[in-house]
């Protein structure tokens, strides 16, 4: 399936007791159409407020339903806040996550001098002038396979590589946009380079500063976590 | 002031006991700036779910406060659902409602075979193809002095009687944009005329029939009212 969601009504992707999660919701829904409870493997956990326009996630069901039927009927009883946008069979070992081999966000950013009260929930706002062309640099910076732990929460052994493969910033009107592609992204590691990334512009910090931070291998040699509010799933590639 | 809402977070602009209102939260914060109780005049009391861009409303004050220091000082207290984009003095005789020479709205039809989930709230949407051009027929039919009885929920003693000066359908990508201004709206009479509309178009009406609609003076000949989600206040002109 490739869903999109509404990020600011969800504590996240993941199910959770006594806490509505894009995952509980979704399984609750495919349960009361299949009739037996079916699990979800998803391509990314998104955390609290991340929006999502090309989530993908995966079931096993023995129905005879097709993937349109399946469409139709999430789509009739899942709330507004969540879309499923198509609905295919694949082969029985493909794994949303481990068979993705890239992935797109977007962050954006408003920089408007009156945030309109309609975007509070899907942008960051920068009451300020941001230089884009100099967030690009910083971008570029990242480029490449890094050990990334200055800009993550890393799980217990889990590995700190991860391999981006374009970082690109560009203005459109008030909006910042930064596109980021990479093989898979660490927990919160896109909200810490963006968080990063709009301190050092804050004080026109050189771009090799980016590339230090990376040498540290410090979380606290970065700056704060953005907000969720302006980070997307914007597609998975498999 | 000149004020943008997002309309789905209140039960409209006018004050009502428990019930969130966007005059109700304005006073409350201008009451808390001022130290005195501040009433609010508006040039158009929206309904519940309608947005607004550019509302204008008005107050008296002895404070020595200047347009800018209210603007900053609402803007730190409203929630985000409401920004004041703009507060400037005005001459005593002003009155937001009657000063107004013309108010324009904009509603807005998504006709996308799915519709994202962040639009839900923000725009009417039409599962199926709308002939954008054929609402624009009925539109050019409403243009002029009317009687709007057939449009409209009209309070007792109200004069039916309006002036369109402009109405106009549009298509951008997926998005049909319908703009009006007139010297002034009757009660639902926007949605009532989007309702219509919709309704005549899927049949195909011929567009002389608008013009018979209104002739009836009966608003159980027009169609159903349309969703407050995609309507907008975008501007008033003095």
């Amino acid at each position: 399936m490739e869903i999109a969601y509404d990020g600011s009504y969800f504590s996240g992707w993941q199910i959770q007791p006594a806490a509505a999660t894009v995952q509980g919701v979704m399984e609750d829904c495919l349960g009361r159409i299949t009739k037996t409870k079916t699990a979800l493997r998803v391509a990314g956990r998104t955390d609290a407020g991340v929006h999502a326009i090309g989530q993908v996630a995966s079931f096993k069901t023995v129905s005879g339903m097709t993937g349109k039927q399946f469409k139709a009927a999430l789509n009739s009883i899942l709330p507004e806040s969540i879309r499923i946008i198509d609905v295919y069979e694949v082969p029985p070992e493909f794994h949303p996550r481990y068979s993705a081999k890239k992935r797109w966000y977007r962050y954006i950013i408003s920089t408007a001098p009156v945030l309109m009260p309609f975007f509070f929930h899907y942008v960051l706002w920068e009451n300020r002038h941001v230089d884009e062309s100099l967030v690009n640099e910083y971008c570029r910076r990242i480029v490449g396979l890094h050990d990334f732990r200055s800009f993550a929460t890393l799980g217990p052994g889990e590995v700190p590589y991860r391999e981006v493969y374009e970082c690109e910033c560009k203005r459109k009107n008030e909006f910042v946009l930064c596109d980021i592609t990479a093989n898979a992204f660490l927990r919160k590691m896109i909200r810490a380079l963006i968080g990063t990334f709009l301190e050092l512009e804050r004080k026109r910090t050189d771009p090799d500063q980016v590339t230090e931070i990376l040498k540290m291998h410090d979380r606290s040699t970065a700056g704060a976590t953005a907000s969720p509010a302006g980070l997307y799933l914007v597609k998975v590639f498999y």
